[in-house]
């Protein structure tokens, strides 16, 4: 028998990352083909967890790096910094993403299936409609708590008409109230106080790369900022060492109030100037408080790498 | 008015490069898009032209350049290499392609939609059946040119079963006889005769960047390989002067016969050994003979990458 192909999303993983990948496995067996299997790049955050137990289902098996010429479908990235290790040698089959496309390059022609949407899991449940093929609970749990977790509940500026769509269809079939389940599950994965600082800045983390200049854009979720930023002190000596130890140019950690939609950044390293000059606002205190902002992708991202 | 989205293929475009920036802007309208337009990179070549002038329509506008936040839609490439001058600053919305990606990154998401087919015009046409759209004969001729030109009338190993179900219907619908109509469009292509040798050499060449190791690999379609061959040493002369002004590592030109599907190389540069070793085989006299060989993308390109 062949090798199973691996479908995985990026390094710490989140809900999307997780979900997309059981479901990609269960789509590609609907097509016929069952031997790809979904897998993870790190532990499982509160919020996915609380997803796994509301089903019922274990997580998908933990892998630390692919051998070479590996077949591989990439869910939710494509940027090599965030993916696997051993990822340049791995044979890409396929990729299902909703990020723009950087740092990412095949010797082969591929699937590529990218659409602007807030969330990968969104693309998925068109390919399910397109193929005709019957959604169960199960997955129409997965695909609605990847979109609720990628939009904060449809709120995020990353929200578009499709995800609306799906999301309002979802939770028809799961037979779920997706405000209240969604907000249950929000609030599961902003219980930061059992983190180390270590692990608090790693919780979400993006490695990027623009021109060599190597930076972090780290994310978490909470419902009072200010409990976050209680442990300033010790979250900028974690994120020291991070910027010490990978000779990381810029390291951004975005403390996400999911409630009123507001991020307080946290800003170190060298390039720190990058984050003043994409808000136009000075640091104070390493930090900086941006209103309305709470998407890495659409509000954060395209900024800062313009001023690296 | 918003400024027009432009729709282009790669430079020195080919049939499909072409035929798909047109069915693409069609496509665009049906969808209720009319702020899209065909252009193209570069002079219509005779293939090309025997397909413009069986429908009866011009070809796109040529275009040099674009200016900076231009939105722009790719069909047929996506390495900025073999793109528009300013693609770097462009806004790319949409990529629809059936090669590999490298050398191309963007800052926002975007649509991306790349399958390993045969050609690009194959994947239009999934789109027309996907929103059950009509095919008029137009655009169905438009997509067979393509389909043709691409896989060599299905005789090249690019050749997929969507690219022969799209070719067998879209014949259908143009109420065309495939073999006699593609043996005559591909044989239009093949009058090298009026050609100067610098002319030659660029009808159909691929500029690359392996890690700043920058090749060609050029492509003419024959009845007759040694009529092409005859030509050799001033075909070398502008070969040798397209190395020493863009300051190549490596220049191939594969002369392929179409009607017995081989192909001979001539091969120069400081970098020549990689196609030695990419098909294990010395050049005599700056040449190579490789049998079966017609796809630059499939049989070609990968090998001599991996050398570079």
């Amino acid at each position: 028998m062949e090798k199973e192909i691996l479908i995985f999303g990026h390094k710490n993983p989140d809900t999307d990352s997780i979900c997309s990948s059981i479901v990609k496995e269960r789509l590609n067996e609907k097509n016929g083909y069952n031997n790809s299997k979904a897998v993870r790049l790190g532990n499982i955050n509160q919020e996915t967890q609380y997803v796994l137990d509301y089903i019922g289902i274990e997580a998908p098996e933990l892998i630390e790096k692919v051998e070479e010429d590996q077949k591989v479908i990439l869910v939710d990235h494509n940027e090599f910094s965030q993916s696997v290790t051993g990822i340049e040698n791995a044979k890409i089959i396929e990729v299902v993403d909703h990020h723009r496309i950087a740092n990412f390059e095949t010797l082969d022609p591929l699937y590529y299936t990218a659409r602007p949407y807030g969330c990968t899991a969104t693309i998925l449940f068109q390919d399910f409609k397109a193929k005709e093929f019957e959604i169960d609970k199960e997955e129409a749990i997965l695909m609605a708590s990847a979109i609720i977790s990628d939009t904060l509940l449809l709120k995020s500026p990353t929200t578009t008409k499709h995800d609306k769509k799906a999301l309002e269809e979802l939770g028809k079939i799961a037979k779920i109230n997706i405000e209240e389940y969604g907000l249950e599950m929000l609030k599961a994965g902003t219980n930061l106080d059992d983190f180390t600082a270590e692990e608090l800045i790693n919780i979400d983390a993006k490695s990027l790369d623009k021109n060599g200049n190597k930076f972090v854009i780290a994310q978490v979720n909470t419902v009072d900022i200010s409990s976050v930023l209680k442990r300033q002190e010790v979250l900028e000596g974690a994120i020291q060492n991070a910027i010490n130890e990978n000779g990381l140019d810029l390291f951004v950690l975005a403390i996400t109030d999911i409630l009123n939609s507001n991020s307080e950044l946290i800003v170190l390293g060298n390039k720190s100037n990058a984050v003043e000059k994409a808000f136009n606002k000075k640091l104070e205190n390493n930090r900086v408080f941006l209103e309305g902002v709470v998407s890495r992708k659409k509000q954060l991202l395209p900024d800062i790498d313009k001023n690296m």
